[in-house]
């Protein structure tokens, strides 16, 4: 019944198998990460998805902790059910309260690894830009999308995922065990320094700021009459022209698209899970902002308390 | 009711994808690929398990050929069911009878393009060996594996797999699609050069024989106790040392594994759908045939009846 400070969450995504393996190695070996002396708590997102090799049962648990849902007592999913567990048992009014939420998930998009944040919260923001200081991650902030909403770590007062690609849904790949290894010490070390008082955060954070996704071209039947350019393919986070040949049909013809003008850079090209969403890529812009002197502090005052 | 020379069958497994798009594509614009005046049928080898994006949805299709399966009338799982109407519809005797069954498949393991045989049909040798000549690509001779029988192309009297890697299960691949493409238009042309009398084959045919397939270390829960060494992950084909490091624990600790003499080569390398079936990877002894002078007659026979 004592309070942790973080909780680490692995196949939220049932078919998402390196974190979960690598947390699973954790526990029967300490050694394998340094916990900082921080409390942890360690759990699978969705066991049931994970049991039956999906992504989920009946819908995306990363799309199921809108406040509204959980509230909603006809609303018997697996994933709604699997959401109220996970807020009820590790929530911040739970019976094994966290305060800050991990939520580990893999791509098939080339991205690497990367740091994804679902608002401005300060303490969100201060914990983003340590771990971007010790790494370089890039971090995408997923936010003003109407179409995407319910994601985990939103219940939590501070939290984040991180992203680590590519690699297929339902594989093991040693590299992306050492990943988001490598993130997830990076994250515990920055929230060790920031319990202590002694967290540095950079002058600036790079975000990747979301503005809109794009789906593949379709026929009237609803199938893909193009596909991603190949060319593209590798493009995450580097900038593209204002207008691209993000298309190619099967015979080989790009299909030029115009991009807004802010539009910098592409992530999430190809994700597979992302095709029943609509989603063939998304779009954002790259900003550079000042780390607001307010951040460390409430990190600081969250991770303390 | 007229007989077909070619069965061309995509989404065998119903999360393979791109050979699937590709055939729809090609349906929609003739043009796309040559039929070299080959009379062709095309199917989706699993559209229920299409649907449902998965590999399959009572058992693997491609391991639900065997005679006594087909002919065990109490047998109605989907695939069993599904591959009954493949071979009545489409078998030697079937209603639209075609002689040579090409069916279409992918791969996450970074093996590139290549083709698969199950045994040492001198028709599927003939076919095989033209189109190496033609493509170069690596032939796998899965034969001799009592774990994995059953496979579609053995109810035809000619057939192979084309198999094409590396892509993500789930996941419509531009690159993907352009190189089954082209292995598509090489066994065509090979089939109507043999159609015509006018085929031919290399003086060798270079095979990549199984022998034998090795699961992940596992804990007494069932659980991987280690993973791929990264650094195996791209070596499809390639000569292995006789003791390889082939696997790696999550703490980076290397597990050597004593590998038969004659195992020069290993092929399927982390293939995602594998993992269910215990098989990390196969290994294979690589062998250089003659190309036998009864090979390039048993096509031509066949194609020209």
């Amino acid at each position: 019944m004592t309070a942790s400070d973080v909780l680490l969450v692995a196949a939220t995504h049932g078919n998402e198998l390196n974190a979960a393996w690598l947390l699973e190695q954790w526990q029967q070996q300490p050694s394998l990460l340094d916990d900082h002396g921080l409390g942890l708590q360690r759990v699978i997102g969705n066991p049931a998805a994970r049991n039956a090799n999906r992504r989920y049962v009946d819908r995306d648990l990363n799309r199921s902790f809108q406040q509204e849902r959980l509230d909603d007592q006809h609303d018997h999913d697996c994933e709604t059910v699997r959401a109220r567990e996970l807020v009820t048992r590790f929530g911040p009014q739970g019976q094994q309260p966290c305060c800050v939420a991990l939520d580990l998930h893999s791509t098939t998009a080339a991205m690497g690894s990367c740091i994804v944040l679902y608002g401005r919260r300060p303490a969100d923001l201060a914990l983003a830009s340590m771990v971007q200081g010790k790494l370089g991650l890039p971090v995408y902030l997923h936010e003003a999308d109407a179409a995407q909403t319910g994601f985990l770590v939103e219940r939590w007062p501070c939290g984040l995922v991180i992203e680590v690609g590519p690699v297929p849904q339902s594989l093991l790949d040693a590299r992306i065990v050492r990943q988001t290894r490598l993130a997830v010490e990076a994250c515990l070390s920055a929230l060790s320094e920031a319990r202590d008082g002694v967290g540095r955060t950079p002058r600036q954070l790079v975000v990747y700021r979301h503005l809109s996704s794009r789906d593949l071209p379709r026929n009237a039947d609803g199938q893909p009459s193009a596909l991603v350019n190949p060319a593209f393919l590798s493009r995450n986070w580097l900038p593209s022209a204002s207008t691209a040949s993000l298309f190619e049909t099967a015979a080989g013809g790009e299909l030029p698209v115009a991009l807004p003008a802010e539009a910098s850079a592409a992530v999430f090209i190809n994700e597979a899970a992302y095709a029943e969403k609509g989603i063939a890529l998304s779009l954002t812009a790259r900003e550079v902002w000042p780390v607001e002197p307010t951040w460390r502090p409430a990190l600081e005052q969250l991770i303390r308390a």
